[in-house]
């Protein structure tokens, strides 16, 4: 259990000390894996975009059938109430919705909803200026438009991923590119287009927001994306809301472009910096 | 949760009871769903079959990088000590093993062992008579051959199963039939041949008893069964531990046969239950 002390969250319609929170083992997360969640960023106490990834948050939800027991104007409430106990500047808070407390150990029942709330560190400047490597695997993630709990794959894969030295596992399957676990990926072709996997993924806030800064200034598009597509790309990058933008620079044995985080990656990353530092300012206004 | 009084479970190296076992919301089910389990089945107060439900426990666990905190005599000791506690001579005992307490909510931590006993029904001879209806729906269960907790799919069709009458949800791919989300498929031909799925399916424990069962009696073979197939078969049914054999009548809006359980399949339902019952008596003296 995380060694954190001081940390609340919100648990069975109280804000409690994170290490007083329990759930009976009938919940179907723990029987069936049965649950979604969400996540999101706060920057200088201000939640970053939060009605994008509420509604993502809602919609998985839907497609699960799991009823969130607050309309989200109740849940903002919920969610400002814990960010005032843990006055935590930089943080991300993570909103779990399961299947509840299940009579026969398969039937979802009412949700049980628990929000955590925790420091977030960005990736380091050596990190963006060196890249990283990753591997592919082919694999489709069960239900990709909803960010279930399943982690079933990219957990079983880290052993793997580390063996290889590599940083991240990005799924594909019939030879197209589809997303890594908790990231979404983009390409910079020779011609300066940015592109970007559309189907089979999770649709990323951080995705959504760089697809919006792209297309500002290079030719964008969210598409296919193929192995091969990979293999002659000039860049190669992935986003994600605690990362932001990181440059990939290895994919399995292949060096991409120069073996150098590119020119476009961190001109979009420096965009997407400016963007949230606004928002976060605008925000606590 | 479940309102059973008096119910006891081995949790966090001890009995007790159901209602007073909790897990830390830091677990690796809560948070990504990860964790293996197996089910098996007493009778008479006799675990039947039970080193092949631990083989494929343990089996689970290696696929999924989860150390069992026990070596197999050492968890029947616990199994047989719960049993002796919660005296519930007709029951099933469900083994969860999950990721832990993770620190980053991510890197598994050593697992959490829960084992929990419920009374168990056989199903009614009015649905051995009447034999059931089944939809089919195109899915691969993610790393078939571990019985992990996700049922991310299984549980979500439940509604559409309801909506259209029927009792279960067939998953086939690419005209390949594979299995059921708990219970595992078969086929009888018209040159009564018994036929089961081989790749992408859980190896369930009565599944290898109705196989050897019928080896005794018919053509049997496991293999590739396709939707053309169960569309030509003339008798099918489901196996699982705790329905043993049930007869499958339809398949969406198509009759099996002629709409009756068949001849072949009550043989083996007959032979089934003959097994276990020996196997209550015998390892009971």
């Amino acid at each position: 259990m995380p060694s954190s002390p001081n940390l609340f969250v919100y648990h069975q319609q109280e804000i409690i000390p994170l290490e007083k929170a329990y759930l009976h083992i009938s919940d179907l997360a723990v029987q069936r894996g049965y649950g979604i969640f969400d996540f999101f960023k706060i920057q200088n106490n201000v939640p970053l975009f939060l009605d994008d990834y509420l509604a993502r948050f809602y919609e998985s939800a839907r497609l699960m059938d799991l009823p969130v027991p607050f309309t989200p104007d109740e849940l903002k409430k919920v969610l400002y109430q814990l960010m005032a106990k843990n006055q935590i500047p930089e943080s991300g808070i993570k909103m779990v919705l399961t299947g509840g407390y299940s009579e026969d150990g398969y039937t979802p029942a009412a949700p049980n909803l628990i929000i955590t709330q925790q420091p977030v560190s960005l990736p380091t400047e050596e990190i963006i200026q060196q890249g990283i490597k990753i591997i592919t695997y082919s694999f489709v993630r069960e239900l990709a438009p909803a960010k279930t709990i399943n982690y079933t794959t990219g957990i079983r894969l880290m052993k793997e991923v580390k063996a290889q030295g590599a940083t991240d596992v990005l799924y594909y399957h019939n030879e197209v590119i589809t997303e890594f676990p908790r990231s979404n990926f983009f390409i910079v072709t020779h011609d300066n287009q940015v592109r970007t996997p559309e189907q089979d993924v999770l649709k990323g806030i951080t995705r959504k927001n760089v697809l919006e800064l792209a297309d500002k200034k290079y030719p964008t598009a969210a598409g296919t994306v193929t192995l091969t597509d990979l293999a002659q790309a000039k860049e190669a990058f992935l986003t994600s809301t605690t990362k932001r933008i990181i440059p990939i620079v290895q994919v399995n044995d292949q060096i991409i472009g120069n073996g150098q985080p590119g020119p476009v990656t961190l001109d979009l990353l420096q965009d997407l910096t400016t963007l949230e530092n606004q928002h976060a300012l605008v925000a606590s206004f």
